[in-house]
């Protein structure tokens, strides 16, 4: 039995790393940290856990070894706890946004602070097993992408050898991206039915799809209605014919648990949707290919695949057991 | 001309103030008092109204005298705030709850403060024009009732005579109804397809229409996915039959231009639904009889009929205008 | 392994089936049977099973002898359909309507058409493990209840000697609920946001409650804008008070592995809301008191515990397995 | 008064057409033709008319002269329709996709079947009052433009010096966009919360931004899930910086009256979202710069400022009428 801390359990990527953890047969919640939740039950705050667990939040203090961190805390403050929390556990998987880029320079750019722990920077292993499956069986340090990083990875990928070098991403994300916190932006009345164009440029993972890919990535983002999913539509040219496309997304993803090549003539369904994907650790990939354009397309559930599932993924990865276990929701239809 | 000073313009109620009143041909809007945001341009929160106005939020000190004030403040704060406020106009619309009932105990019952204006209370006509058209026309102090309420009024006030005395409401309204400030529980994450009982018994608007109609009106109170819109459904009995029934109605409502029956035996839309009406002045009422069950349906948008709208036609008959002027749009469909 | 069939495959409740029971340790999906689509692989109607499931429909002529049949066929087709089925399996359970209520009078009143196989009523168990687990263990003909009927059942089983006669059920319902066929009334644009009172009198699953808690249910009914899901409202008249309410909840369901009790003080989620519940098999029951009146909630997810689940949750009973196999997700938060 | 004459009038562009003209002063409906409706009341297809017009549907055939002939027909049928049509009144609107490109060859590539009155195609002018605003005012045929075409049309035009040649438009759209005929794919609980890419490459509208902007325009369409409501997202690269854009749309749409630039630093609302434009005839157009990237966004309600409003437009500005009339419904917010 793995002992987890999860530090952030009060957010939304920390009750889906609740769900996922306490479902899972190999794996043991020792804490659930909240700073702004200490003592009080894990199920009045994440309500879908009642009947599932009778664990209370955790001061930070409280935190005792464990084999194994998950943090899903702000970015900004994550770089100043993750140096004095990784003691207490052999491995630490990062979910925010502070150690992703291994060029403090970079991250300055597109986060507008200087990193302060621009030491470590260099350590983690990217949390895509798709890409880093052997480092990740060894990593001590690992930092999952963002949830449309990862999207826009996994979608290109396998072209990155008959695209570019430009790729202009067209990134849609659910409200559940902007956590737990209200504010007047997501606000139910102002966020319902919006298609808000938060970032119509240079969105900050388009760092991480560029350093991943070797791809001048460019990236735009737009918050839709859903409260989960994440979809990415990659616009790039190439000589590559359809047949030649599809070719390179089965040789890449043929054997991976959890990317689905979905890419129909025809059908409702006939292209990624995250509508299909939420509560699942699926990633769909999906092309279409006219003349030297082609459109890469990408769908996950942002806190799933997106966060907490890639995280589970590779600490099933990192400790020797099933990568798929505790993973085995399929999504729902209709939903 | 008639000038007119709205309080709490920069709130959701305010702002539809706002709107009607600046498309209104008899009406200039003299002051918007925002205590959060003097100085900033009205259409820097309230975007629909760009290129309608290019008015900037007053303090409330700077308020002058005009020929109305329509308050859109807080209740609790309006009962303080008003007392001073009327002298700066002849006549003042308050659409909080401060005013409803001309009882302070049962203001006391229901908002848990005692009243601080108690004094006031009985010199309010409830702005329901259809039931209270004389009175208006020579009102000084106007009180328009809850969003839910004036729904199961206009439902039920054709009935009083052939049902009651119990009549149990189960009313559900849109995530408007609960402001423009954001909280955790009007997040859009959290809200997002809720169906979410708030007020499973003695919701506060039952007081207004046991006092309006007579009967002794049970209310429990759902928040559903919409941002805007009311519905209620009025469960009674009696003994009249369909026929009776729809007569009553007929006989209420033949002449009221905001009043729609809608009661068919068949089609998509055969009953009242707030999805018609969105931005729209109408209440729409409707009927279904089986034995001795006489059910009473109503729907409207909260922030027009249900609030701005109502007052605006309280101030067309209050000055002796035409009574549905600046009221004019139908609402959409689809939407 | 239990050889399963599965009638009615194509649409949403078979669909769900065919989730479940691919993911059910203990059973195997011999056929699934659709009229519409044999020969077509099953995900290509139900996208979230790609990479689940290689299995085709099948013609029903096709179906062979299996251990159990479960049949998701329309209304007025089964029982048509099932007497010449029932002889391919030992045990039948039936999603449909046709069988609900043992006395054919009751079926002709509230489906306008006289019933074809009145014989038959009389033996089957209702799918209500909660009040007929042990009839359940030896059942061969199961009809599990319509779905808004098992949430009121649910709700006010524990409450029926402290109301009543008389209950207002006041129903609410996502637009699964009316089935995979397209047809004007579920269109998108039309259906979006709607609140749609489809049945404002006599809802047809009122019988099924009314037969088994012995209270005088009415039932009216209103389509929201979720997908999923149903919430019932039951509104009675009692002299019980709030804790000999809980006392009647909690001896009822102490020991329920699938109904919980959900009613707090406070908080965003103190009842239930089926927003919690999409892809779970949980019925969250709750309850609030005012004097005389006593407010009983439930919620569900129509497709799930409102069918599917609920027919795996006899199977698991009737095939003397652990009554949860198969039916563990908990549901997300947020989504 | 101008006696306007629509056909297609029961569908949703032909319900919004007949909303605007009853609404407005200077026109009368002589006829709604609708074949699947005549002899109903418009009302009982169109709810949100109610109160508003006692008109009934006409047959084709009933088409008497009028002054102006407003087509809502679908494309392919109205190809052969209009011919016929032209002669009943002096000036012929068309809203569908049949004559809005001159090269018959290009109609073929995008709808696929020969164009059959290819001798008509060269007489139309583009219903677009911000580039043609001289020639409609003449003009006896005018074609509206697609939806997603006037919004990119508008977004880019002011840029037509500043970038390009190539364009990527990346265009989202709500569910009215496919009509008010029920199919598989618009079944609410396919098509809620959905992000479909229904064209991920070559889109049809793509054409017709090429031919009024002169750009290699290539477009990508998805399904969201709004019902009315188009985005449109175009990525192109060019030297002006951000002052220089900025210029460029002020000198184009200064005077425009539909037309407004939103492009702020900061707030929920500074970029152009469909959600506040509903009902309203507005295209918001913004902007972004990021080095050579130009980012250019416009939003529009599909049936208004994409359909019925601009063909509104056009006819006030056909005769003489003020370009504004009918058509000063601002948009709601929240909404």
């Amino acid at each position: 039995m793995i002992r987890v801390g999860v530090m952030g359990a009060a957010g939304y990527l920390g009750g889906e790393l609740l769900r996922l953890l306490i479902g899972h047969p190999g794996t043991e919640v020792a804490h659930a940290v909240s700073t702004r939740f200490p003592g009080r039950r894990v199920d009045s705050v994440h309500p879908n856990l009642r009947a599932q667990t009778d664990l209370v939040f955790s001061a930070p203090d409280d935190l005792d070894a464990c084999d194994m961190l998950l943090m899903a805390t702000p970015h900004k403050a994550t770089m100043k706890l993750l140096p004095e929390m990784r003691g207490r556990a052999k491995t630490v998987i990062d979910l925010s946004g502070d150690f992703r880029n291994p060029d403090p320079a970079v991250y300055e750019r597109y986060y507008g602070v200087p990193h302060t722990a621009p030491e470590l920077l260099g350590a983690f292993v990217p949390g895509v097993p798709e890409l880093f499956r052997a480092e990740l069986a060894e990593a001590d340090l690992i930092s999952v992408p963002g949830c449309m990083a990862s999207a826009a990875i996994l979608a290109l990928h396998p072209l990155t050898g008959l695209i570019g070098p430009d790729v202009q991403i067209d990134a849609r994300t659910g409200s559940s991206g902007s956590g737990a916190l209200a504010g007047d932006a997501n606000l139910h009345a102002e966020r319902s039915g919006a298609l808000r164009v938060f970032a119509p440029v240079r969105h900050r993972h388009e760092a991480e799809v560029a350093r991943l890919t070797g791809l001048n990535a460019r990236m735009t983002a737009t918050g839709v209605e859903a409260v989960r999913g994440v979809q990415v539509v990659c616009h790039a040219t190439g000589s590559a014919d359809e047949k030649a496309v599809r070719r390179a997304y089965r040789k890449a993803y043929a054997d991976e648990p959890f990317v689905r090549i979905v890419a129909h003539r025809t059908g409702t369904h006939r292209l990624p949707d995250p509508k299909l994907l939420s509560g699942s650790n699926y990633c769909d990939v999906g092309f279409a290919v006219d003349g030297d354009r082609i459109t890469a397309i990408a769908a996950l559930d942002n806190l799933v695949k997106g966060g907490a599932g890639a995280a589970v993924q590779c600490l099933n990865i990192r400790t020797g057991q099933p990568e798929t276990l505790g993973l085995g929701f399929p999504g729902l239809h209709p939903v």
